[in-house]
């Protein structure tokens, strides 16, 4: 199969840095778009599948899923993108298409399990997927997003994952007007799920466990921030909450906002923490509330979210990074020292 | 007060087996219904509560919340009975009746809390509230269910409790045709839980530690028995539930069941095992599903229910004891010797 070579960053075993590496990339099939990189997204997930935290790490490892550039060359039948058009790429490149959850546009769910943007199987070249943090990428059309042209490009790139994690699961709770709303956790989630919550209508709660975060919290369109080490200031809200979008992925008492809930409240986690979370029977059954999950979102709904952030001018609070600093930023990461998105401007990688 | 003493068996303390003794009714009041108790059911909390497992037990402790009796007189504002009518009592006397979930006829979730039928607050004579093993009892008309009189009388008692604890969730998560639904454990709540489930129209799979309740899991209405402690017994079921109902209060892994659940199927657990039960976040997230608790339901659709089951010739599959077995049948209840409730016949009591 006819190849081009692409310049990226990989990390080549679980203990090393990234580091330039060269990849190549399938020339556009018939329903192919090649997309020249401009901008990608740090997501936490980078970090954890880089450095093998998941324990299922296929190297050469080039993470990045939350890609945003522009069309160079589209396959002879594609009939949505033409080079010159903007498009973007999240967490999936591929789905079986026939199950019943492909059927009904979850293909995050599918049965058979979507083709994640890196560490996937990479069914034309064999070997893993790669990721973003590269100079162009080849995806079947199916997979691509429209990207509105009035849309900050750099920040619109968190939202291929922190948007649609958070917009999905506060679009199906149908999170809007007269509901209390919490948001527990801001990080590049977190921030995202503040910004959505409030421009669906709710009045919006932020739990924090950082004083220093208020302000900035108040600012992204909190009504209230709660900071949840202060004695007694979750006891306050017990029993008020519709629904409480949960974005920490640190082990932390999922009962203490459980009890927050309101009957037939739900909580649902976009985050992971590694070890179960216990759970207290009553905190469900009195009264009923519900403990869910949410994981990205479909095709289609992410494009809808796009239009959503269009319309509302909505992107991510960003810093805007070259990818020789990529290291550096995934130690600030791990310390929480980013307000709210690294993005790396893929120029960089090409100079 | 105005008061009648009335037989009753009552605990002294965490430590005593069930006895004699004599308790005080009050006179009905002009809203109140006095009942001659005919039959009480035996729930599991009754000897939770009996026994202080639960830490919040006033002595002396006279338990019972499945009683079913006839009207013996009736306040002068009561519009709904007059004596001589079947009536019903479950596990609430009373609640707030003005605050939001009282008002949406969820009176178990009363946000001032609901009056227990026992060791709840008598607001009239003071003191803890009297239950069931007794010979009458007075309750405000809004909390006295009608019984059907095509329904056995002795076999309706466990309805008012194991059988709306079980009927609630099934209704509100909208269990019916073309559903798989998974009901785990076969007791005193799961029995009722298969019944109903089958009735709703739903393909019902019973999950059961115990091989020798196979053949009567059939009998109730499964459509499948699965006994879990085969080896992959759980692995070909999963991913294929709607909904499942949990009806186990012992400590028991959640996981293994979550995991049963298709895309946005829903766990509901009506059991209270004490200890936390660890949840994997991963369950939850891929695909997204539920995992929520429920307790018993409102007054009106205890009525419905009842209605439900009188049109449906649904009843408890019960086990009739004198009063004077009941210690004996505590015992046995706890090493799970019971198909599927044991009931009291109070005639035993008065003579």
């Amino acid at each position: 199969m006819a190849t081009t070579k692409v310049h990226a960053y990989a990390a080549q075993d679980a203990a090393s840095a990234l580091a330039p590496f060269d990849i190549s990339r399938r020339e556009p099939g018939a329903l192919d778009v090649e997309i020249e990189i401009l901008y990608c997204g740090v997501c936490h997930s980078d970090l954890h599948q880089a450095r093998d935290e998941w324990h299922n790490t296929i190297y050469p490892c080039v993470p990045g899923h939350e890609i945003v550039g522009r069309v160079t060359r589209t396959g002879p039948e594609v009939t949505k993108f033409q080079p010159g058009d903007l498009a973007a790429v999240g967490c999936m490149i591929d789905s079986c298409g026939s199950c019943e959850n492909c059927q009904a546009g979850f293909e995050q769910y599918c049965l058979a399990f979507p083709t994640f943007t890196y560490n996937g199987e990479d069914k034309q070249l064999g070997g893993p997927t790669f990721g973003g943090y590269s100079t162009s990428i080849v995806v079947t059309e199916g997979f691509v997003l429209k990207v509105p042209a009035s849309l900050d490009l750099a920040a619109t790139a968190p939202l291929l994952c922190a948007g649609i994690t958070t917009y999905s699961p506060l679009r199906h709770w149908k999170v809007g007007p007269g509901q209390k709303v919490g948001i527990v956790g801001l990080g590049g989630l977190g921030h995202m799920g503040v910004k959505f919550a409030r421009a669906f209508g709710a009045h919006v709660v932020l739990f924090t466990t950082s004083p220093g975060k208020v302000e900035d919290g108040l600012r992204l369109g909190a009504h209230e921030v709660v900071v949840t080490r202060e004695p007694g200031a979750l006891a306050k809200h017990r029993g008020s909450f519709d629904f409480i979008l949960d974005a920490v992925s640190a082990q932390h008492d999922i009962n203490e906002y459980l009890t927050l809930l309101k009957l037939d409240g739900n909580l649902t986690l976009v985050g992971a923490p590694e070890e179960p979370l216990p759970v207290a029977a009553f905190n469900l059954l009195l009264p009923r509330r519900s403990f869910s999950g949410s994981a990205i979102g479909g095709i289609a709904e992410t494009q809808e979210m796009l239009d959503f952030c269009a319309e509302h001018q909505i992107v991510s609070d960003i810093e805007l990074i070259r990818i020789q600093q990529v290291n550096e930023a995934w130690d600030r990461l791990l310390k929480q020292d980013v307000r709210y998105r690294f993005v790396i401007d893929m120029a960089s990688l090409k100079s």
